[in-house]
């Protein structure tokens, strides 16, 4: 049993955290941090987890404060920029840290400070962080005393790309990535953007070129296949609460066939719980992993284009977030890791 | 360890036993019945539960088949009039039967028939039956051999009602219900009525007066009360896939304050884990409960009109199908109540 | 052709009215004020009035500026309380004004205070005004200065009862009143109630018995049938955008039938446009109305309990916001009524 | 006033179709066609035109019955396959076609034996057909009798992509092209896949390289690019009711900036009434043309990687189906383009 504290609980990811700990064998849910509903009833904010839990919010400050000096693994789901200080702290401390925000994601600090247009001010802790993508970095990360919990996007699709890279079957200069994600990707915060009169019946792109999530996929293929890489990555913004699918074309660079595809997933995947590679014909859909860990991965090769065209699934607040970071928690501490991550897919 | 098997499972009913049980720690699914998709892979159709099984769909003969012999535990959740003849062969063959149809849920044949339009086949065994609303009939379906799982807008509608009930506040003669369910309430079956095109942004009533649930809420009630009722019930379609929400109105018989309605509801469900009765102020939503057994009640004493407003939320194919069924056959077997259903509301 | 300002144009009743009038063939917009958005171009909020107007956002103080005397009908889509100053301004300027607060609709200002918590600081312009539901007042709204357009609810619910009250059908004391709404009702202020991931597979009900169209739809049924009426009114929100289904429940005074029923509507409303009664069988939908100024009224006449059901169906945004004062300002100007307003409800 | 009549009227575009035409000031409607519903109400199945029209579906044998000699104008919105012989008599007797199916949209008879697997049946016809895309082939579409309409999938494609084509800025060899639609697209038909249960918090991409559509688009870029061009094109089903985003990939042949692509989209529809080319740095987005006929178009030059990104919007059983249907006959018969189909936009 360790104990565990959530600096940031009440936006959706920190929520679905504290949702998916709260039933986790092995942990207690020492503090629940937020800014904007301190001292308020967590049930007040999240009724769903009534029977689970029954905290108040508490507003940690993170350098003078004791709460950080009782657990033993502190997830950070604070927005980006706000974490630096909080990690710090944390390692400091010599606790574990599951950082969800993008401030360690990318390896060279330039690149975050080009597309986050503010410098980084943890370059040294920065060096010791972790790419918590699970089945790509499971080494790294047990031993590891900072991870940075991959963003939801580049999870679905780097996981898809990852094989098809390392066995040097993707034309590299032809990438191009169109996501769709629910709204709840888009946080609770108040915006205008994510009001039900705007998102119901719509559908939209944006960030074209320029999502900031972009470096971070590219970063990761370009350590795959050993090589700068650059892609084309827009995202969209669907009528739905959760899910991301992503679909990633690009050019069959070495004729390969569907059966050898089916084959090279089975090799690289076959033992990962989490991942699902789907038989020849077979594509995914979100709902087919909603309210679940899995990541479902499809392929089709087009002999007409010399394409392949892959589409991969999962639930942006669980693998794409809150999962994700609770099983890099169960790696760094050694446990089962599917412990506290079993839930069934809901259907319908 | 027990082996079960479920006729009828891959309507959303038994696709939702079928994902329940799949988990259950103290369950082997034996078959999965299916008349649409004999011979398919039950992966074929609910993708979602990819990893949890692995089984295709049989087409069970009740009455010829070795497939009722081997299990201990059978669930029908086949359409109303077809579940008979499976109920009386699964009692000759002294396996457990939780029936999850309409079927043996009126104690009274006259008025089966009355609103079903059809006699009743099956009068001796329906003396057997108990109506498997587990927090009131616990102890009788403990030694049942055939439950009758409750319908789902009843379930949420007695439950609310039962402890003012027993405690003879209710105005027997001003029972209004007005119900509003997701579309899987529908079923998967095709049918025009629940193709997305003509549920979504759209808000129905249906079957005013005249829906088959009312007979069984009106018995569940006059037990309560010993009285015979009748009762207003109105079902609403809403463009969501799961939960109910129903708003029951009455007239406050003995001016009961709020502060008492929540220590009557503390002394009836207090210990139970399934539900939760809040506080005064708070009311219930579907989405609190989205995912799980839980049943959310709440109250609101008017003053100024001398009502009392019963607002109460399940999600329709848990606590409102599938859930209940699986709490019944943990009672019917001594398990552990909650056992495999300890699934953690979903929110967003 | 006239000349009209729309104050508050940004909210989602403000943008609807500017919708309908940008086509209206007598109408000339003059300008359209909002304090969110001063001095931003309309198009960059509603994109779908491209084509249609290309003006900007100006912010219209109502005492000082010159605005308002350039127009010949204000519509005024202010927050309650803040349309009472506006509102003053253009009576003394001499022009038509269409309110669609709540500020001018109850006559009573004591019930004002009592219910918006603030005194009314408009009780001489009060006097002038009208309760714009045009099929019940029209005569009035002809020769009228000052309408106060009805709330959303109310004219779903008056609409629907006002013949059976003139008719003295309905058991005055027993009348209860069920509403769903669709989230446009919420406004487009941002609140963590009209987020996506709050109302998306969601339904709640919310200001049990206090709900501030309660003394507006008392009012009308109180002047319809010549007495104090009190009612019990529940509004619910679900997710859906647009639409608003009012079911209402009350005893069958004089055990009148369906096909008296149908003769009743029919000699009340046979000859307005905007009102369809359905024959008996069938029952309104919100789709059916959805994207027009119609009100769809069905019932039912239960003789198992002595209820009679009616339901109602209107386009919230549309008969029951902005269509209707755009039906008033044509009865104003003396246009046909329904100029402007033949939009076909959208189906699917 | 001419006279028309709808063959399929039930369908989604041949309802949509109705809908339009009952409100055309130029058009009286002689039949309803419906195989499912003949002898029905047309209203008790699309109970929205309530007002707008009174008629029964009846079942026209195109080839005995009397029905297509009284009309001016036959709207064929039959399933492909089934229009051959309709649009066969129809040509016979001399009136105007337009034929919704995709029967008539490939020049190629070929072509559509490979991609529909049957042989055309009408390979004189077809030499007869103009393919309807409005604002490329008017003055084709003014003399013609049988007007092919367009495809939803390539009414958005196409429109977005043909100015580009024209000034050959496209890489013709990568052209990759992503849509995303809603649920009306798969029609009224009972089918598994349009159920609410399975659409709803659902996204998934189906007939990845294989979808009908595709041999339509290449046609169409082929002959404006004087070049036999092949695309990836890859359609997605996403829980909406109405609506078709294209996402448009393709390299950037003569490093075109976004102000010269303003300027060419101003060239080439800076005088069309349908057309919306969208300024630099705005983006199209569903809602922004739901309701109506316009097609909305924005583009983002991407200058790391070297791409143009189009996106384009449209209402898919507007212009996507029904509302092109009409302009196409508003220009067979020299109407003004834009009559009965000047509705607004619908926001929220």
């Amino acid at each position: 049993m360790i104990k565990v504290g959530i600096l940031g609980s009440t936006g959706y990811a920190g929520a679905e955290l504290t949702r998916l700990l709260a039933s986790h064998p092995e942990v207690e849910i020492e503090f629940l941090d937020s800014r904007s509903y301190e001292d308020k009833e967590y049930l007040s904010i999240y009724p769903n987890l009534n029977k689970f839990l029954s905290q108040k919010c508490v507003r940690v400050d993170v350098e003078s404060d004791n709460y950080l000096k009782s657990i033993d693994i502190m997830f950070c789901a604070l927005p980006h920029g706000l974490s630096q200080r909080a990690v710090h702290r944390g390692l400091s401390l010599d606790i574990g840290v599951v950082d969800l925000s993008a401030d360690f994601r990318l390896t060279d600090p330039q690149t975050y400070e080009e597309w986050y247009k503010t410098p980084h001010q943890g370059v040294e802790d920065l060096k010791k962080a972790v790419y918590g993508l699970c089945e790509i970095y499971r080494d790294k990360i047990k031993g590891s005393q900072l991870v940075a919990n991959p963003g939801c996007y580049p999870t679905s699709i780097i996981l898809a790309l990852y094989p098809l890279l390392k066995e040097n079957l993707v034309d590299l200069g032809t990438i191009i990535i169109d996501s769709k994600s629910g709204v709840s990707g888009a946080g609770r915060n108040l915006s205008d953007i994510a009001l039900y009169g705007q998102c119901n019946e719509n559908v939209r792109a944006y960030g074209i070129g320029s999502h900031r999530h972009t470096p971070e996929i590219e970063q990761e293929i370009s350590f795959a296949s050993n090589q700068q890489v650059t892609v084309q990555f827009t995202p969209h913004l669907i009528p739905m609460t959760r899910g991301i699918l992503s679909t990633i074309y690009f050019k069959n660079r070495k004729h390969v066939s569907e059966v050898e595809l089916e084959e090279i997933y089975a090799g690289y995947y076959g033992k990962e719980y989490f991942i699902r590679s789907l038989e020849r014909g077979s594509l995914p859909q979100t709902k087919s992993v909603s309210g679940s860990n899995f990541c479902e991965i499809g392929f089709k090769v087009d002999e007409r284009t010399g394409h392949i065209v892959l589409v991969s699934a999962i639930d942006n607040l669980i693998k794409g977030a809150a999962g994700q970071a609770v099983q890099n928690m169960n790696i760094m501490m050694g446990y089962e890791e599917s412990l506290g991550l079993k839930q069934t897919p809901i259907w319908p």
